[in-house]
């Protein structure tokens, strides 16, 4: 069920016995010479929809933008900044908290999102600590690749080469959610990643010339991703079912 | 041509020739009783990349969220505060400029966005005026509905009952673009809305009770929707490609 | 009845029957080679004063300061970025309602405050929206120059050479005000405006190299800025009451 | 020579020779049973214009609203909260800084302030020394009742009884500047106030029940204030230009 | 070698030849029922003191105060908001890089100042990545207990008894630095927690009556501490060392 | 009673009969050839203790880092900025009133602090004032220097030679706090500082070479140290008492 799809009063009732919503969340950010700047927030938005329609539970509209000032080295990239990010999260639980949701479930696409969405959650919770805020809210944050079954098929699939940034299995998975823009490229073999990480744009680029981090996206399939899909759909439904139960 | 169905590659070619890019901007709030919650950032979206299409310049993922704090009286409707959005503006401009573009064309869906949008645009201008910025950037903002053509169309179409919020042209590209999502519903004959507009949330609803202004959605369908589509994506063109030239 | 010129023990006999006040905001920012820097505090400020004294209701001390970047190009301009601008607007609004004030009207002299304080006007209303807030405020704001009697006096008397910016209205009721600063200065003929608007400072500064947008300031007189005010004062005095009844 | 009254060309000129401004500083905020609520923002207008005329220097517009919180449990005071207080000192000076101002001069009327706008002029000393800001800024603030030549008139005219807050000194000037808004009232004999200061505006009504501390307002006159605007006059000019000296 | 114990002369002469610097960081919050409120900053702070004096390197004054709302339930309890820790490391950072400081060791005591301080690190990264920031600056956390060394001998000290709040490691270590604040208190038996985390404070305190999280912290002891002190510094050294020549 | 080194039950018992807390706050900046950067935190830290030891007050961890922008020309100094400082200590004192702490008494080791320091207390007090806080807090905040009996002794071991930073005062308590840290080093004769204060770092550094402000910290010994932290401690008790009384 998308709220962007439903009317007030079809949310009206489904407040009547729940109160529980899926905030799909990603990034707009590079994935290297084949995989989407969307790869992220498209995921996310499959997965979330794949869940809201197996389940029946209210999806959000998705939170496109994310924290990718990691990857602004390369064209089209772009990031909220930390302080923003946490803002909008802020302003969106408040918001529908105000309707009587309660339990706000964010399936998210991107690994730099972790500090800044947890930093809003610890905001939120600390405005209850202290005594500011009268409405109890409680989220939780996965990332929608992290699930036990996911993760197996990934392993299956891909070994070690499903690497760190423009994965396999998110590249497969975008390739079965838009078929009409899988990229053909010619990429380098994927090479082990430091074990360092990375700091701004530049060192990033300098780190990964291509944007990837140890993938080898040549091996993704929209077939695979139609797989990957499944089985992450199950994963996030599980994980959204044990949050509400919690 | 969709930034995030892009390439890296495919943006920095882009780039070698053009740095306008068009940035849908809508809202998450109730359309009244036959309205989606998400038309404004439906309906911005599908024109901007109505524009995209037949122009081929970029369009960058859309801004769901905008500001609606005067509907968070009916259940669905979420806000970013002013300070959030003009943040999330100031981000996503900044973000972009870093590589190369500098003309960003905001294709609008919710008159509710102009005060804060105008305010980011102010404040992006005023840290060049004060020298903190390098790069300059210029940027426009247009209601996808407010071009020449799109209003002439409406007017025939509707009059008077095209109303102010959940009007009959909004619902009816939303039905356009989401057939699958249209709704029926009892809807009360429209009447004149007060001239006086409207404070928080809780006045808005006491003075629209079921939440349109003044318009008559009963009378929208999918086919005028195309028809409007059609228009207001010349309009937007035309609009663009001054805001280009100027 | 000027707030800074009442004892508290006179504004507390005010609000046994009263909640309205008038808050005159304008900017520092040049208006062209013989307008004044304060054109638009002394303005909005002359005409609340005037309002007040017509019908009794508090005048609130001037907001001098407002968003005029676009003018840092010129000498002696002086802006508050929109957040700034915002937070003023808010902590003015709070402080005063504390007392018992409620309704609150902003008689403006600066199209260019327009956005900032409507977002400002927003921030506040979600503070309530999202049960932030235990009072109620109504806020509304009107550029003193665009009331019915006003403008058609500016027409009658300038036609399309009263312009945009630096106009022979505003001109002519700051020489009414303060005309121990009229001030000479050789004008070229006003031009029309390009259709576009403007970005930064030196964008404006570019485009309109003496500060005057499509006017003819020489044309200005303090005694058609007797008349001006006269107007102002009407149609404001008129646009306040209709607020406080809506 | 004030600014408000100046054109951009005159101000184009002025900084040909000079890079000094004054800035006045006030509150809106309760001055007891027989004092204005705009007593300190418009003894400090009178000030500073008074150096103004005597010396040929800038003025710029009041900021008439200060740091006030303590006066709210009194109807009509209004504060600006301190981290607003410091965006307004930054944006004010950093606006100016643009056209060469470099030297900024604050008569401050209102104790509540001292805070507040110190912690805005290190927050933009701090800009530079973090390496952020290229242009060298220099400010500071005097009260224009602590010069020597006017402690001393206050202690002649006054000894003990000009008190704290509402005093005997402000009062008269302020008498003296609008005559016209003279209060009389029953005032109580004035007490030594007690010497732990107040915390919140509750807190301060409840020590002080009409506002002032320790003064004898009664004894205020605007003859007084003549003499002591005079000297005010005397000691801030000499205060001004030691600052463009040293 | 201790920034709080050097002269500047001092610093300057380090930063000849080198550029890092170690910055402990810790909580002020309740460690169940003997355990210290300063545990998280005390143990921080002993462990990078021990590696300054392990390898010379430079070791900034304690950040004592972190994320800790969830901890609000319990008397003594301290949080600084994610935004305003966020603040604070981005300040200490930006300061210290003014000097010739390149690469910032964070070792941490607190889980739950990983999200906050790693969002700080995305800002400061984002504002270069942004163009804004001309210093590039590097910066890494790590929880002192995390290395292999420590990792290792608490698990042979404690096993599963170790726990995941008030750990019986975090305890020892304390006890050894601070052996005058030893505390004796009636232990429940250590009970697995529940995997899905806990929200703001009445949760956290409802889920874990005493404040601990899974652990035995009657098992601590200073001996023990002695032991896991060493580990920790070799960790930390040899991470530090890492980090500068990554 | 040092809040770092007890249990939550320990405090949960403290606030059945006590509400009073002391806060040392300091700052990380240089003191001169012979002087620590830790001067300040150290000796408020130190200070603090005492007047914790003698009456069994709460004394909550330092706040090691202050506003010290004016510093940074020297290396190894770090400054938060003034409204970094502020949130610090807003969120510090609304946790602790969270358990019931109402009197917040700062023992301060540096006059770079006070205006920050001032300012949170007044947002504070604002916050409550405008009606937004619920509990009421009270703060004060002292110099440990400034109190009768410490003035008095410094007085008389230095005279002017004290001078106003980097005083004898305060690097004879360092001294007597951390003996293993006592430095040598040639110093010029201290010389009268010019009476207009100074700027921004590279200001301060101009005028004031080695750092020192008209101190001759040659004369410091930690024999005075131990005769000035015992008047300190006595003046600081009495002080934090009177507060609590008031």
């Amino acid at each position: 069920m998308q709220l962007a799809l439903s009317t007030w009063q079809e949310v009206e009732e489904y407040l009547q016995t729940r109160s529980g919503i899926i905030v799909p969340i990603g990034s707009v950010e590079q994935h290297g010479p084949n995989g989407l700047i969307g790869t992220d927030h498209l995921t996310a938005e499959f997965v979330a929809r794949g869940v809201g329609d197996a389940i029946g539970c209210m999806v959000a509209p998705t939170l496109a933008y994310g924290m990718s000032q990691h990857h602004l080295g390369f064209a089209g990239s772009a990031t909220l900044r930390p302080a923003t990010l946490m803002l909008v999260v802020r302003d969106v639980v408040q918001s529908l908290a105000v309707h009587g949701f309660r339990r706000f479930f964010f399936i998210n696409g991107h690994g730099g999102n972790i500090a800044s969405v947890t930093a809003a959650f610890d905001e939120l919770y600390a405005m209850r600590s202290l005594g500011e805020a009268d409405t109890p809210v409680r989220c939780r944050m996965k990332l929608w690749s992290d699930g036990p079954r996911t993760r197996a098929l990934s392993r299956e699939l891909y070994g070690d080469a499903d690497g760190h940034h423009a994965t396999c299995t998110e590249v497969s998975v975008a390739q079965f959610y838009q078929p009409q823009a899988i990229k053909q490229a010619q990429l380098a073999p994927h090479v082990a990643p430091p074990s360092g990480g990375f700091f701004e744009g530049a060192d990033y680029r300098s780190r990964f010339p291509d944007g990837r981090i140890g993938s080898a996206p040549a091996l993704s399939s929209p077939e695979h991703g139609e797989r990957l899909f499944a089985a992450a759909v199950q994963d996030m439904t599980e994980a959204y079912q044990a949050f509400l139960a919690y």
